[in-house]
């Protein structure tokens, strides 16, 4: 591979931390892979070494995925971005893992074709796959889960399989393209994806609206779910968040007030009715003026500033740190887990906006963390108690961020002992001598370090 | 358990087989279970003797599933039939896995809210979980894969684990869930399902036209789906099928030709506009009179007639025997494979009604099995060509109805070696002793018998 493997300091440095996390990892060697059967060769040559194994992305993740914490080789994956065949008649694609969503969605675009799932960064979809993510849309289009077809994966010795296919459905053999998507890189590594696209949508309209108070907003929330209205995207911003995003995208004609913002997608009938529903949900939870965006200009304006909420927020406190937490509760636990926040945010004393995809009860808070001594401990104080909250109502330690090495120690608690020990079975099947993204996804056993 | 544990011969004979393939496998006890400790207790006994395990549910399956094909023990689950909780509030519900589709919906009617997945057969939830079940309703709400959101498992050496939870979606860990769908028994036994529950849709209408020709029926659906219309239901019936259903099912109004059955799903305008479109592509492509059924009686006077096309087909010869197949390919390739499917019959020279949810390229011929000398075998061999004609065009050997026995062969043809070696590896991790569901899904490596 010549120059493309390489023991460079500033290479092996970029590669050693993802965003959002301090955990810093140096790979020994940095590959920049660009065939499946090139990723075969070194995964086949580190597994003859003992030598550990992660892929990496455009190192977007935000829980310490791609750091090298025991060094060994990173696979640079990012020049794998070959769109290889699109079939507008079934609706999918073939793509290289290292292809980012903004690229194959300028791609598609002049077919009238979309991937809808939009974390925050311009993720390779092949770590989108890794990671499970999922993003604004998701209430509506689900999880990238729910829209890969089929995988090629490269086990941990380096042999090359293909899962799934092109069907939209198949009952023939155990699916392990889901078992790859969400294992992190832990349990082989994804160089090619067939998914499944969605067509452009006819008509597409946008909302927001202000409330008094978040409970007032969350409850719109879970009333517009139950309705059943197919809403495309619906996220709530808090005050604090709010006057970040006015100030930083410079939103007119808001106040410094809990705002949903809402998207509709469908035929130009169907955005109207939806839209009309949802207004009058909003209005009889004391919403403020329903304002309707129906200019795609003024629409990408609100969503581009709802991309920016993570800067914006920082831009509050531009010498803080911060760093982004991710729960999920069931939607009627969504008053009480977003009040609980609020409170525990009060209490620490901290300044932390919030914003989540609330449709499917996943929500961020931000957490600035003061450049002071024990700053960092306190904002980590605050994330711990922000996970408990949504654990201790039925909730996840992650919506759509993933493990990695941030989340392990809440494992075993969401999951149980047991079930965590059948993932590691699963793992010492796949990975017999754990080279692959070590240390990462599953919490060490008791009395491991 | 007392009298709930049997080797009476009429109960072990009743366990011995499911619908649709003459495979006979008695179990040398069968248990009926009441609870998952039960249920946990029988396997830890069977795992310390080494005995084989089949779980049962309706005994529906239709490739030989269920068929203790190397005794042991049987439990039957169907008298683990409680529903646990309903969250009207979050649509979903906590159930155990004997409970049949049609109870859970007649107990959730009252709350608005239904289980779109729907199997022929009137199957228990676990067996559908098991198998990877989906039915006509799949191209909208998707299969049960997509509807599941945790599970309770009885591991092969008796421990109990739960996965996944109540919440829409998560990035924590292996996808032990989607595991378990499809594995058919092999890898553990469900014994609880938290399921995502649908609301009633405001307004459903039905449609049904008639072609002259199979390939302008298909080409309609082809166009359909590419329009993007959120179509609940679109089915295909073949001429022969038609004759069928209006001689069984007394239905008035249809001749003997290729006919769609539409349903839509929405608000009343949207059901209006959904239809209008499907209308427009269905006339466009020759389709007579596009006939509305917006009265409920006649609308579930046509579905009866859909789902009980199999007993229509049985009847066009009341002593030929008959089976099932189950192909799917991707929608663009659905001509080309109905028409080559059709030729094949002709050459054959058998009757084999097709019907199919064509809406995701999945589709059905009913084979009428000659009571002769050499009918299984000519049916046998037809059902083998229909296969392999899904599998040339990028299909799958089974949309819907799974592996057990009857498609093991096909499984390394379709997915590959290396990729059944992976899936060899699993099992092999989460059941060493190879006790549970012996001899199906995994075909037995070259060499093996």
């Amino acid at each position: 591979m010549g120059e493309r493997i390489t023991v460079n300091a500033s290479v092996r440095e970029q590669h050693s931390h993802g965003e959002g996390s301090g955990l810093i990892g140096m790979p020994d060697l940095v590959a920049f892979a660009e065939t499946t059967e090139e990723v075969s060769k070194l995964v086949a040559l580190a597994h003859a070494r003992h030598l550990p194994v992660v892929a990496f992305g455009t190192g977007t993740s935000l829980e310490g995925h791609v750091s090298a914490i025991e060094g060994g080789l990173t696979i640079d994956l990012s020049r794998m971005d070959r769109i290889l065949e699109v079939n507008p008649e079934d609706m999918d694609c073939r793509i290289e893992a290292g292809v980012v969503r903004s690229k194959l969605n300028e791609y598609l675009r002049d077919q009238g074709l979309f991937m809808p799932i939009d974390p925050g960064a311009d993720a390779s979809i092949g770590g989108m796959c890794a990671t499970r993510a999922s993003g604004t849309n998701a209430v509506r289009y689900g999880t990238i889960r729910d829209n890969v077809l089929g995988l090629t994966v490269v086990m941990a010795d380096g042999r090359v399989i293909k899962t799934g296919g092109r069907v939209r459905k198949s009952a023939t053999g155990y699916d392990l393209t889901r078992l790859f998507i969400g294992s992190e890189g832990t349990l082989g590594i994804i160089t090619e994806i067939q998914l499944k696209l969605h067509g452009i949508p006819e008509a597409i309209s946008g909302a927001t609206c202000q409330f008094e108070s978040m409970a007032a907003a969350v409850q719109t929330v879970i009333e517009v779910m139950q309705a059943g209205i197919p809403i495309a995207r619906i996220e709530l911003l808090d005050e604090s968040q709010m006057e970040a995003c006015i100030a930083y995208s410079k939103l007119t004609g808001f106040e410094v007030l809990p705002s949903l913002f809402f998207e509709f997608h469908g035929t130009q009938a169907g955005v109207r009715e939806q839209a009309e529903v949802a207004e009058s949900i909003a209005l009889d939870n004391g919403g403020r003026a329903f304002a309707w965006a129906t200019d795609p200009e003024e629409r990408n304006k609100l969503w581009k500033a709802r991309h920016d909420a993570y800067w914006a927020a920082r831009a509050m406190r531009p010498t803080y740190g911060a760093f982004v937490t991710d729960t999920i509760v069931p939607v009627s636990k969504l008053t009480e887990a977003v009040l609980g926040v609020k409170a525990a945010i009060v209490d620490a004393g901290l300044l932390a906006p919030m914003v989540g995809h609330v449709g499917d009860g996943n929500f961020h808070t931000v957490i600035l963390v003061p450049p002071e001594d024990g700053g960092q401990e306190r904002a980590w104080t605050l994330d711990r108690k922000i996970v408990e909250i949504g654990l201790s109502l039925g909730g996840s330690c992650s919506g759509e961020h993933g493990v990695g090495r941030g989340k392990r120690d809440f494992l075993v608690r969401e999951h149980g002992e047991e079930t965590i020990e059948v993932m590691r079975m699963v793992k010492a099947a796949l990975d017999p001598s754990g080279i692959l993204n070590p240390g990462k996804l599953l919490p060490d056993r008791v009395g491991q370090n």
